[in-house]
């Protein structure tokens, strides 16, 4: 799920999405409700129609954003009173506030109200953490009164048993799908794929699994491996701004100055509108420029090099190639220096 | 003519200035020279390729920008000598290279190298000026070697008789087509339509006029009815940018608190992309959190407004209703107001 935190994939306009061809994208509860605010979102027709976007929507419960802000929240049973981030306004957030929120917004998919573990924590906190996150589950449930479909999380920490009990609490109940959250917070990798293979398969198979927060192009097919069906990051729409490109050779930094007067395509392999249109050396151009279309071109590359990468890996699946695809693909030979062979009649001079 | 400085129409990518349909653009020598450099643009293809773009491209001169770099640069009469904004080093813009700069770039239409008078300028000030544009129009033929078009430009200030001169003798030079320097460069708007009706109707029938850096819509409407058929302007783009969007009822701020909940598109009259996408709330709502595709929804907009205007201009004169065009134009009852009726069921509520 490409992410749209305020109801904006960065830089696109809702055109350039659908080009992309993602099913469904992600919108952040926390930033909506503050600004715009989901009650007018909600009386122009909901945030389908506010985007232009009439594919599906997940949107998170908020909880993750408030936890984040560490100094200006406080949690209780109940909830968690927050100050805004952008104007320092109370505000208050529970699993009947997100649940409401989140149905004004009329996603397709709500996400429970949990409390995302932090990374490091003791079992104490880490259990404390998962029973409030198991009693918030229910209220989100019994706060439903609209249409959409709502996830439960799973929590526990990076602890086997936890995430077990964690597990078999949060599938028992009626949620449409079921999600793994507090991974990608901090821990080191290989820690965050325990946890995965510990977890997943616990879940049952016929509802869908959703891993929260995750990730690289490797995390992706790790976790399909694990069992996952589901992901959203930022990862491909940041990266785009900051100019870090994915390619089939690995990923690249589009400023490097053995770009500058390539005439290739970004990625040959790649069938974007980015990588049909313009070059390397325009690519770059636009980067060192500060043009805002830079943004674009590079979200465009990103989020088609994501959606692509899904859809190979669903045919592996349906195809049962997927335990040669992820061999091939986790073996691939990349580095820092992918793309760097000089092009074809390239110098050194130029203007 | 939009502008596309640095080889990029700001925020837009060239699949989206496609949609937007118009004839031909507008890039600048300066920036170009600067960054990426012209031998490197000729070395990859041409500005064409690099920046995806198939349909024909003019460029200015470098002059306008090199002479507004008012304490970084010295002229003489061969040429000026000035610093670079980006970096401070130094750079040397004379006819001959400026069209051999211009020529690698292998644009359509590039423009000869004159000195633009500034406002106000006295008598003999002007008429030196304009003295020596005319020996660097001859300089600037003498150095074509390539299949770009050239263009003339007429100078002589706000004095009617160098105007005249200025045109007898650029008209005289085998120049593709004939531009009139000098305005919209601080003169009061009717001092700038008194130029216009006196310098237009002494131009050749047989060749394009150009106005350059002019202007608002209404500048349009007037500077056809005196005889002009190109024209190019930043204010469609820059005002995008800033949030301020033209209209069929006149320009409008989309920050304005009264476009909040407004769930009608931003002009009803109007059949661009956004317009068909998204409401008025949304603009405003990607505008007011800084969102990038504020900039792209809101270009596309002004950007067809100026391209349909054009359109609608030349239906009308192709079946001799101009007249009644440009009155029924001219006569709209603009204000700052424009689209300030409440929106049907729209109140003052919301989170």
């Amino acid at each position: 799920m490409p992410v749209g935190t305020v109801a904006s994939v960065k830089s696109l306009t809702s055109d350039q999405l659908r080009q992309i061809d993602p099913e469904i994208i992600l919108c952040n509860t926390y930033h909506l409700m503050l600004r715009p605010g989901s009650e007018l979102i909600g009386k122009i027709g909901g945030l389908h129609r506010f985007m232009d976007w009439d594919r599906p929507i997940l949107t998170d419960s908020g909880g993750f954003q408030v936890f984040s802000l560490a100094n200006t929240r406080k949690i209780t049973e109940e909830g968690v009173e927050f100050r805004s981030h952008l104007d320092g306004s109370k505000h208050f957030l529970s699993p009947e506030r997100s649940i409401e929120i989140q149905e004004q917004l009329g996603v397709d998919i709500a996400m429970a109200f949990d409390e995302c573990t932090p990374y490091p924590a003791t079992r104490d906190e880490a259990e404390k953490s998962m029973a409030l996150t198991h009693r918030w589950a229910k209220r989100s449930l019994d706060a439903r009164r609209g249409e959409s479909a709502l996830f439960g999380i799973v929590q526990g920490g990076t602890f086997a048993d936890l995430r077990r009990r964690s597990v078999e609490e949060i599938s028992s109940l009626p949620f449409e799908g079921l999600a793994i959250g507090g991974l990608s917070v901090g821990e080191p990798k290989e820690e965050m794929l325990r946890v995965l293979e510990d977890t997943v398969p616990l879940l049952p198979a016929d509802r869908p699994r959703y891993l929260m927060g995750v990730g690289t192009p490797e995390d992706l097919v790790e976790g399909v491996a694990a069992g996952v069906d589901m992901f959203d990051c930022v990862m491909p729409t940041r990266n785009a701004r900051n100019g870090t490109l994915f390619t089939s050779e690995g990923k690249v930094s589009i400023k490097n100055a053995r770009f500058r007067d390539d005439p290739r395509p970004l990625d040959p392999e790649c069938g974007c509108p980015t990588c049909r249109s313009v070059s390397r050396a325009y690519l770059r151009h636009l980067f060192v420029s500060g043009e805002m279309a830079s943004a674009s071109y590079n979200t465009i590359h990103n989020l088609w090099f994501y959606v692509d990468l899904m859809r190979r890996i669903r045919q592996a699946v349906e195809s049962n190639s997927f335990g040669a695809f992820r061999e091939s693909f986790l073996s691939r030979n990349l580095t820092d220096e992918a793309l760097s062979e000089p092009a074809l009649g390239s110098t050194a001079g130029g203007a």
